[in-house]
């Protein structure tokens, strides 16, 4: 196991797979030179992160033909264990029916209200994980979820 | 009430009274023109943000002076509601011995084991917040915590 400053590195299988237990993510952008960081519901698509986003906003805007960062990550702020799981790579506007069938049949629904029509899915570059390794008082160690 | 697509957009006041309820947050930055997300705890510290790094950690390289964004939620995947608070301004490394005291008295601290010795403050140029707005199926309005 490799441990980096007290952080568990996953291998990209593991982080695969957290990635496909959750459905809430964070994508990161650059607007304009400023980073930005917006919420969304994703779904893991052939190793590929596809989400739903409105026409006409920053992340639609930012989104297609960008490199962006995608995050997700469960913590236990009480018990101060967790892992995250990030990865890179370049967005581009799905415009196949196929695609988008195959996202709505497994779910995936942005649970706003308003009119979110275009579909992204980001293909990674890299994907790296890291889980809180902890070391207890007696020097025996304590993992993450 | 302002409602942007089925998102209400809460005020300064409020982004500012939800930042101040957690601990838990996630820095974004622009790393060779890649974005990438890193979560953080954080502390608010006279409506800055506070959150501590480790010395030549891609983290702390780019925040140092960059412009970051900063990013908190709170979403109940089973009820589909939430909120989440984004903000983004100029990083800079805390060099200040009282400025520190005041973060550790506070008890901001990592959760890892490793060395996190630099404190970066992040002073924001904006902060907004969106909760998610449910419109049920006769009409009326339910919302997140």
């Amino acid at each position: 196991m490799l441990v980096e400053n007290g952080l568990e590195l996953l291998d990209e299988d593991e982080s695969w797979a957290l990635l496909r237990t959750r459905s809430l993510g964070r994508v990161g952008v650059t607007v304009a030179a400023v980073p930005a960081i917006f919420p969304v519901n994703y779904a893991v698509v052939d190793d590929t992160i596809v989400f739903r986003t409105a026409p006409g906003t920053k992340l639609d805007a930012a989104a297609d033909g960008a490199t962006v960062a995608f995050e997700v990550d469960d913590f236990d702020v009480d018990e101060k264990l967790g892992w995250s799981v990030m990865l890179a790579g370049r967005a581009e506007e799905v415009h196949d029916l196929e695609m988008t069938f195959r996202v709505v049949d497994i779910g995936l629904e942005p649970w706003a209200g308003g009119t979110r029509s275009h579909l992204v899915r980001i293909t990674p570059m890299f994907v790296s994980g890291r889980r809180v390794v902890r070391v207890t008082q007696k020097g025996s160690r304590a993992e993450g979820p």
